[in-house]
């Protein structure tokens, strides 16, 4: 493996062989490096898990509560969606991590045969509970309101539940009971999600709670039985904020742990390549680190520029609630050549007016089911009247549009194009 | 034919073979009398039509503005759905009926290939303008206020739009070319549609109306092209209120005008003993006017109950926009054993509690989508949690449930079971 380009003070770690998470594994199966230098790279890979195997890079769709609002599994999986991820945060409120269990876990529940993955609960807790939302965590929002987040100490964290309004602590004990309920195929530790506007300081403080939240939350994996749904793997979370050494020495700390994959997390930063550069700071010591490849994902990020830089660095997952956020607000996702500038945005918000009139679909070359049967003449229509089915239809594709671009980001490495696919794809 | 059981002033009437629709036909295979004595009498057919064949009795669905709320065209296929109907009052405010023609016509707009309905205006027109809706039609409302309805005259009726309030008119003319526009199989005359707390004089002098538009309606039609989506079907609408001798004699001037099949609309009383009074009054003397069978809708009504007794009256058809609109409140259909108590309501409510743990499908025997993949537990999460799949997945199983029943209404009839099956679903 390569060495680190920088000073760092950790000497030693063990790294456990992919075996000790029976049913998963991780295969690098190609790797583009060079076009701006090392670390980036590129990588062509798959998942094996015991719901199916994930070819990466890969989407993660968001079905927050337990439903990929809009697309019903089937739609899903006939639009090729490989991996859903459910909220713990919200599942452990309603309708109760135990009450999953009880339905035979989440892919039972929601009637999705896939590999799904929940989050430890960690982000929203603290994006939601101190007032903000993602825009806060990614920089773009500095009024910071707290609302249902009521304390943070050493044991964990407590807030006030939005469903009854009672009091609620998660431990990184709870967090894993809860997944191993939940029993989601890849699972997470708890983490302090730091914010944006947070000083070095409190992100340093912040980075050794997680890390010690994270110890907990292995034993707490090592101790327990498998999930309600069979074996799974568990993730860590590099935190670390902004600030270089520390998101390094995250890095480091996470990439000794015996985890079966990574996933970068907090703060970015506050415009692209802010991110792409604390995105790079992370991946070189996982990479580094262990004695073979592990999955790297990148927490809550996933726009189209997001994709392209980030399978650059290495990463081989992204989650993102767009795909069906935009859809409820009348929004597609389109190619390059059909924004309606050079450069302008990834989506076309179907309310505007230009698209009363507009007989074609919303991609003549999209193979989605919406773009089989509707234009967007149509699509105007059911926006502007408020319909259900607008939001159905929407989502499909842009479900569809997120599992073709990640083809053809896996096309780009399998056929040396990367760097051309990513030119079309961004500035097309 | 039969000969009608009462007295009656039409003395003659022209009755023009079907060959008047090309692509459309009517045949009564099989038909079952004698339960409660004449005019009893429930009858399996098919209609066909340019964009297939309804097997009936069958049941139309509700696609108001265009989109089978929460159930897109091709779910609604797999679940067995025959028909849909469109609004041409919403319709023809928003997109405009021009608009749906530069579409391609509704099927096109909305990607649906089967079969198609649409009603002439009149209903939303006089429903919605006089502050009613379906319940004031049907009598269990009677404080009428007056909304958007700006005036009725012997051209039509003037109205606002609730899409931009501007001042609307609709004709018997403007119906049909609208309707020629949106381009269903089968359309409709415009009629007053007359509410229940009108007196006879009032009824009556609807009704007069309501007949010269109709042969305005005819006129139009015969003078008109084809439809957006090829040739057509008009029905005619009975009226007549819950006056005996009115609605007979609607009934009549109906069956004697050169129509493809007839509708009962209007007010039909106020109980179901009562609708079932009023609906065999329109049926003797449409049955025994027609040189060969026509087949019969009854507008607005579709409850599990409606429809046996409709069926056992001679009804073809039924429209009801229950199926979604129970979903969207959180509501299944179940049959009876499945029932709260015995002669309990159709439905159940899955935001009750006691759902929260019931790991059981809606229905064990129900092969929709729906109840293949998720439990009660489920969905009663999803209403609680005001999660959009829960319309979704509530109103694929209202869809196919409504399908089911109409399936073993035929096997009943197929099969001399009709009093049986019809017992089963009304009283077990």
């Amino acid at each position: 493996m390569m060495s680190p380009a920088y000073d760092w003070t950790m000497t030693s770690w063990l790294i456990p062989p992919m075996t000790d998470y029976p049913g998963f594994a991780f295969e690098v199966t190609r790797t583009v490096t060079g076009e701006v230098g090392w670390p980036d790279a590129a990588r062509r890979g798959s998942i094996t898990t015991p719901h199916g195997v994930i070819e990466t890079p890969a989407f993660v769709f968001c079905a927050t509560r337990g439903a990929l609002r809009g697309v019903l599994p089937h739609q899903a999986q006939a639009e090729s969606t490989q991996i859903i991820l459910g909220n713990t945060y919200h599942l452990m409120l309603q309708p109760g991590a135990e009450r999953v269990a009880a339905m035979g876990g989440l892919h039972r529940m929601m009637g999705w045969d896939g590999p799904l993955l929940t989050d430890s609960g960690g982000f929203q807790i603290f994006s939601l509970g101190r007032g903000g939302d993602m825009k806060e965590i990614k920089g773009s929002r500095t009024d910071v309101r707290d609302t249902s987040l009521l304390a943070i100490d050493e044991s964990g964290a407590s807030f006030r539940s939005y469903v009854d309004g009672t009091k609620v602590t998660l431990t990184p004990e709870d967090s894993i009971r809860f997944q191993r309920d939940i029993g989601a195929d890849i699972i997470l530790v708890l983490d302090e999600c730091t914010p944006y506007h947070v000083n070095r300081d409190y992100t340093a403080q912040s980075m050794e709670l997680t890390h010690r939240w994270a110890l907990r939350s292995i034993a707490a994996f090592e101790e327990s039985e498998e999930g309600s749904a069979g074996p799974q793997a568990l993730y860590g979370i590099v935190q670390g904020g902004v600030y270089d050494d520390l998101r390094k020495e995250s890095a480091w700390f996470t990439a000794e742990q015996p985890y079966f994959g990574y996933a970068v997390g907090g703060c970015l930063g506050g415009t692209p390549e802010e991110m792409n550069d604390v995105v790079a700071l992370a991946m070189a010591p996982l990479n580094a680190a262990a004695s073979a490849p592990r999955p790297i994902h990148l927490l809550g990020v996933g726009s189209v520029r997001d994709v392209w830089y980030g399978v650059a660095k290495g990463i081989d997952t992204f989650d993102c609630v767009n795909p069906t956020r935009l859809a409820r607000h009348g929004s597609a996702y389109i190619r390059p050549g059909l924004r309606e500038t050079k450069n302008g945005r990834e989506f076309i918000n179907l309310r505007n007016a230009r698209f009363r009139d507009d007989m074609g679909p919303l991609d003549p070359e999209c193979d989605c089911a919406t773009c089989a049967s509707v234009s967007r003449a149509y699509l105007h229509h059911l926006v502007k009247a408020g319909e259900l089915n607008a939001v159905a239809l929407l989502s499909v594709h842009n479900v569809r549009f997120m599992n073709r671009l990640l083809e053809d980001v896996r096309a780009a490495i399998d056929n040396d194009e990367f760097v051309e696919r990513r030119s079309y794809w961004i500035d097309g």
